[in-house]
C-alpha cells in the first residue's frame, strides 16, 4: 500500500496535483506554499537543509483546534435538543485519530504526502495531514471557508453521523464485534496478577501535619505528583 | 464569598448589569438571551417550569471550543518559531480549568452568575459560565467578534503570557513553592502499599489464540476494556 501510494504520488505532474486538490478543496488555494506545508511529513523536512521549509506538526496544531471549534458547532446546531454530553461524545468520535485517519483516506489525501522513503506510511500520518490541512485552509481562507469545507466537502459527503451516534464505545463489546465479522475466535483470560509481583505506593501529603490528600501510583514519583495534583486541582475548586 | 456575590448580584439593577456587561464585552449585546443563558448554573435552569429556559451547559460544550481554537491560533501566530510541544504546552495552560476559574473571576464575570441560592457557588462555575460567555459571543457575533474580545480584552488584559510560559508544571516543586510562600510546612509521606490489599487484573487478549495485546486495570472488566482499547489503538497506527 505504503509503495503503491509513493508511486501514485510522484507519477502526477505538479499540475494534475493541483487540480485533484482543487476538486478536494471546492476552491483554488491563494497561497500554495501553506498547502505544500500541510502535507510535507517531517521525514522530509527534517532532510532539508533550508531551515525555511518546515514540516506540517505546526499546522497540525492549529488544524486539531479549528477542527474541533467547527465540528462542535456542527453538532451544537444539528442537535439542539440534545444535551453537552451527547454532543461532546459525538464530537470526540468525529475527531478521534483512528477516525481522521480513515477520513484522510477515504478523500484521497494520502496521495499528496510527501514522506522521506524509509518512513512507514502509518495511518496516523494521513489523520495527521487532515489535520494540517484545516490548518493551511484557516490560514489561507479564514473561519468561515474552512467551516464551509468541512461541512460541505467533508461531512456531507464522507460522514454517516447516524452510524456513528449508534457506534459502540464499549471496547469489549467492539471488539467482539469486530472479531466475529473478521471470522476470529477471540478470548479475554482475565486474571488475578502475582500481587507479590506488583509495587504500588501511597503519598499522604500534609501541610502543617494535617493530612491534604492522598495520591497513588506506581512508582513513589508518581504517587508524589498525583497527591500534589490533586491538591491544586481541590484548590481551584474551593 | 458566595453570599456576598449573590448579593451583589442582586442589589445590580438590570439596566446597570447590561451597562457593566457591555464595558466587560467591549461591544453591545445583539441578542441578550444568549448571554443571560450563559450566566444561568443550571440549578437555576432545572428550578424553572418553563422548558425552554435552558442553562449554560450546551453553550459551555461550543465555547470550550471556540475558545480552543482563538487561543491555539494566538499561540501559533505569536510564537512562530516555537514547536507544536511548545504551542500545546502553552495552550493547555491557558484554557485549563484553574486557570479559565481565575480569570473568570478578575473579568468580575462572577457577578452575573445566576445560581440557585442552595448551590456552592464553587470557582468552576464560574470558568464555566466564562466557556459559555465565548459561545454566547461566537453565537451573537461570529469567530472574529470572539476572536477580538478574547484577545483584545482578555489577553491582553488579564494573562501575562512570560509568566505562563514558566510556570511550574512539576506539581510537586509547585506545591513546595506554594508551601514555603505560605509559610506551612509540607511533607510527602510515601509508602508501599500492603500488597495483599491491592487487587490487580491483567487480560490477555488473544484472536485465534494467538496473543494480540495485555490491558491492565484494578477490575477485570477495566483489564478487559483496556486490552481491547489497545488493540484498536494499535490497528489505528497500522
Amino acid at each position: 500500500m505504503s509503495l503503491f501510494q509513493g508511486i501514485r504520488y510522484f507519477l502526477l505532474a505538479d499540475n494534475n496535483k493541483n487540480k485533484t486538490l482543487q476538486l478536494i478543496l471546492g476552491f483554488y488555494p491563494k497561497n500554495q506554499l501553506l498547502y505544500e506545508q500541510a502535507f510535507r511529513h517531517k521525514s522530509v523536512a527534517n532532510e532539508q537543509v533550508d531551515e525555511s521549509i518546515e514540516s506540517n506538526e505546526r499546522l497540525e496544531f492549529l488544524g486539531d483546534a479549528i477542527l474541533g471549534a467547527i465540528i462542535a458547532e456542527y453538532v451544537f446546531i444539528k442537535f439542539p435538543y440534545k444535551d453537552e454530553g451527547f454532543l461532546t461524545k459525538l464530537r470526540s468520535k468525529m475527531v478521534s485519530r483512528s477516525f481522521l485517519n480513515q477520513l484522510a483516506v477515504d478523500i484521497g489525501l494520502d496521495t499528496f504526502i510527501e514522506t522521506s522513503p524509509n518512513v512507514n506510511r502509518s495511518n496516523s500520518i494521513n489523520g495527521d495531514a487532515f489535520e494540517a490541512l484545516i490548518g493551511a485552509i484557516y490560514l489561507d481562507k479564514g473561519y468561515d471557508a474552512s467551516k464551509k469545507f468541512v461541512v460541505e466537502k467533508i461531512i456531507k459527503d464522507f460522514i454517516d453521523i447516524k452510524k456513528l451516534i449508534k457506534e459502540e464505545s464499549n471496547y469489549k463489546s467492539k471488539l467482539i464485534e469486530w472479531a466475529q465479522s473478521e471470522k476470529l475466535e477471540h478470548q479475554f483470560d482475565t486474571t488475578l496478577i502475582d500481587q507479590t509481583k506488583i509495587k504500588y505506593f501511597k503519598c499522604e501529603l500534609k501541610l502543617n501535619n494535617t493530612l491534604i490528600t492522598i495520591g497513588e501510583g506506581s512508582s513513589k514519583k508518581k504517587a508524589e505528583q498525583a497527591a500534589a495534583k490533586k491538591f491544586f486541582a481541590q484548590k481551584s475548586h474551593d
